[in-house]
């Protein structure tokens, strides 16, 4: 399936004129386990397989060990993610669809709760990873030349994944599903400790995802909220933002930036 | 409660130093009606009965004349936003919460279909108001001046709207939120036949929400994705995006940007 395609603008005021423009496709995408649908994201449709581990770890519904199999189903209206778990992650799913039988919430993707929208995440693993300031630079300045989608579009969010090098980017319409791609590719692969990179802001559910994955260091071209920043700092997680080239801001776990390479006054 | 606060940040890089920056506050905000949680958002604790009429609109639950009440009941962990709905619409909640109690969905808030997730909305009402190129281009300039969260913390996001001059303005950390927001205000006051502005990208939901509202135009200061194009089409929406002091693009019912005082050649 496509990830864009273009279509016909009219452009007024500067450079006026008619024009195609290549803008990204956004599918409905239905996560379903052991035949129910979970969700239904609006998603670009690539990285599926990725996008379904990720999700399942991220939200809490699975572990990557206890997915048997995972079967895109391309439909008329959208495309239908089939994901069968193993016999304990079935009835794990199966208890905490009784419990949300009653009152139906989705919010964040099927949280029926305020203590659950905000729950604590478990603090990420102890790891000697540090950055320098001039590899946290370095991670940025390497991003944009692997969005290709992005480069076509100007329009889709991405996530990468950096340690030592960029070692894989995923992209998408929603920063969410960008971020879960990412994760659900790392999960599926051996890769050392590292840290994650954003082209979006950071709110909660950004660092509660990084939390579920593990990973120590989260940075952000965008600006965090109050809250995730609090988050990050629970979780252990070095939360840095307002990442550019030639600057970024640090706000939680500072210890993680190494400081011989520091270029801090 | 506060829309923001101050947290301290470590720069490097450019500037390199110690400050404090304006983080925008993010809470969760329980939406309940009769007494059941339909759906948690984390959103900027503003205008949050504004947000209520708004979300029951644009989602579908009940039209503004069928809200008795909305309180909002500060909890430890969020906000409980509870509205109470005539009996009337209490029993079409009651009968959409049976129909989903088999598979949980959530992802649109609570949609558990990919036919549900791509619905088609009905087509906003035929309208006379048209805009010229200058007053698109003088919405979209009149924006900033309006956004006082974001003067402060450069990180939330805001929806607009304009007939003749900017009438309203709200602003959230989630850019629905700040749509269902502005749409809650409009719902409630009288007003003009006029045009929605966004800060953001224009996926399929907020096309659906401005559907869902009526309104005759959506611009955008982002790019939209394919398929919101296609819905805005079918909804009998002008959306124009990447929209800037001076420029934009047109790319559906372009007819209502009037021909008069066009800059296109």
């Amino acid at each position: 399936m496509q990830t864009h395609r273009p279509l016909p603008r009219l452009i007024f005021g500067s450079g006026a004129g008619t024009a195609s423009r290549e803008l990204p496709e956004e599918v409905a995408v239905a996560l379903s386990f052991n035949g129910s649908t979970q969700a239904v994201m609006m998603a670009s449709p690539s990285d599926l397989v990725d996008f379904a581990y990720g999700f399942a770890l991220t939200e809490g519904i699975a572990k990557p060990k206890e997915i048997q199999s995972v079967e895109v189903v391309e439909t008329p209206l959208g495309l239908d993610v089939q994901i069968w778990l193993e016999a304990q992650a079935e009835a794990r799913l199966a208890k905490r669809r009784r419990t949300m039988a009653g009152p139906v919430g989705c919010g964040l993707c099927g949280i029926d709760s305020l203590e659950e929208a905000t729950r604590v995440m478990q603090p990420v693993p102890k790891t000697s990873f540090r950055m320098a300031p001039s590899a946290i630079m370095a991670a940025i300045a390497a991003l944009p030349a692997a969005q290709p989608l992005h480069d076509t579009t100007r329009a889709v969010h991405a996530a990468g994944y950096f340690s030592d090098k960029l070692l894989a980017v995923r992209e998408d319409v929603g920063r969410h599903n960008a971020l879960d791609k990412l994760c659900g590719h790392l999960i599926r692969n051996p890769h050392p400790t590292g840290a994650i990179i954003l082209t979006s802001r950071v709110s909660i559910d950004m660092v509660q995802k990084v939390a579920a994955l593990g990973a120590p260091m989260l940075i952000a071209v965008s600006a965090p909220t109050a809250h995730a920043v609090h988050l990050a700092d629970q979780a252990g997680i070095t939360l840095i933002a307002l990442a550019r080239p030639d600057r970024f801001e640090a706000y939680t776990h500072t210890d993680r930036i190494s400081q011989e390479t520091a270029h801090v006054a």
